[in-house]
């Protein structure tokens, strides 16, 4: 059984992920944004790279049958319905409606990964339902980082770490890990995956100084939601989660 | 004062490096080849990205003034002197020689620090006298892994660390560390760089597989050299250390 973690997207290539069930993590923010707003009831979520392609989808849907949303610098996009804090997702805004997104890092990533067999989103506040689902396949899972910018991201490699530790103890065997998944589970353990850590990265000096500081509290949380989005015809949903995902 | 590291070359840009002192690492084994011929004698080492630029390069010089040397699959080129092991590079075949080097990652990655301030060479091999020029020096360093094939990799990574954690001890002060920089610190703490953890990486394991095991052992040699192999006009020479870099 192989477990590949790539720590910086810069690193994968097409070959890599061909029919391979593909993990994306962007735990600052985009991923677990996308999980609170499927957690709070979203219906579907478009990532899309640019800004124009957000606008050019909402206008193909029609402008007033989505919610646009994302950032740049961390802030939200003039125009948009909703940022890329996740605080502001929240059942009222965004229940049973069908969301655009565009954000720095992770909506860019996430179309790295066309060719994937399946491709699932995560990030601590779903890590659970991550982690039993990849325990009850049979596939060799990649684990893919955001990072910041084509860049490493300490809080994406904790995190890739801490579902790669979870996954080898609950589907035991023989698991040949790559360099980077090496390197993940030992910054899991040296930095843990709360605050603490978050405020000494780049990504979360950033949001801090953006006045979003609360942001990372909210996106340390563990397993808010039992949920598994899924990535289909380039639009994210929810998938089924296994019984065993349950608390 | 700014210390940033970068795990892998993909993310470093032009802007990056600007007028910075850079240290080039590849553990496995392009930099602790270059060190050991440098320290054996050899007057100068060229590294070029292909075979095609080397047997240029060579025949600019005339064929029988050079040395060409590199690997390829981690095992020598054919029609060339030497491969890529550093227990080759003797006194007796290297010394008073100029070296035309082609290797799968390192020469490549030498080549991205163009526009560099300065261009340092590193391994385990020369550690201490790299600490201590980057101690001497007002400075902000960059120290940039080689990697393998643009992807992770964990000794360079754990080499990093320990020139990174050393640089900062010898020259106390307020550092700013980038996220690749904590992560490289951690990782030298968690795995060390001895041949154990060479025999994890991949790496390691191919070139164990090529039949050069006894390479691990050899690039795992902490401060062999007390020399500082330094990049200006496209080739590579001992710059003279100083003074608090001899044993």
């Amino acid at each position: 059984m192989k477990l590949d973690v790539f720590l910086t997207p810069g690193e994968l290539t097409p070959a890599d992920i061909a029919d391979r069930i593909v993990v994306v993590i962007d735990v600052l923010r985009a991923t677990s944004t996308i999980v609170e707003a499927l957690g709070a009831g979203a219906k579907a979520i478009y990532p899309v790279a640019s800004i124009e392609e957000a606008l050019r989808l909402a206008n193909t849907f029609g402008r007033e049958e989505v919610l646009l949303c994302g950032e740049r610098k961390c802030l939200p996009i003039e125009g948009f319905d909703l940022g890329n804090s996740p605080r502001e997702f929240t059942s009222a805004r965004v229940k049973g409606k069908t969301l655009v997104m565009s954000t720095t890092n992770g909506t860019n990533v996430i179309s790295l990964t066309a060719g994937a067999g399946q491709v699932f989103i995560a990030a601590l506040l779903n890590l659970r339902a991550i982690v039993a689902e990849l325990a009850r396949r049979e596939a060799d899972p990649i684990i893919l980082c955001s990072g910041r910018e084509n860049r490493f991201a300490l809080e994406d490699a904790a995190c890739a770490g801490v579902i790669a530790g979870q996954l080898m103890k609950k589907r035991a065997g023989d698991w040949k890990l790559n360099d980077d998944a090496l390197a993940a589970i030992a910054l899991a353990d040296s930095f843990g995956t709360g605050v603490e850590l978050f405020e000494k990265t780049a990504a979360g000096e950033l949001i801090k100084e953006a006045g979003l500081g609360e942001d990372l509290a909210f996106c340390a949380q563990m397993n808010r939601h039992d949920i598994l989005p899924v990535l289909r015809d380039r639009n994210i949903t929810l998938l089924q989660a296994s019984p065993d995902a349950s608390p």
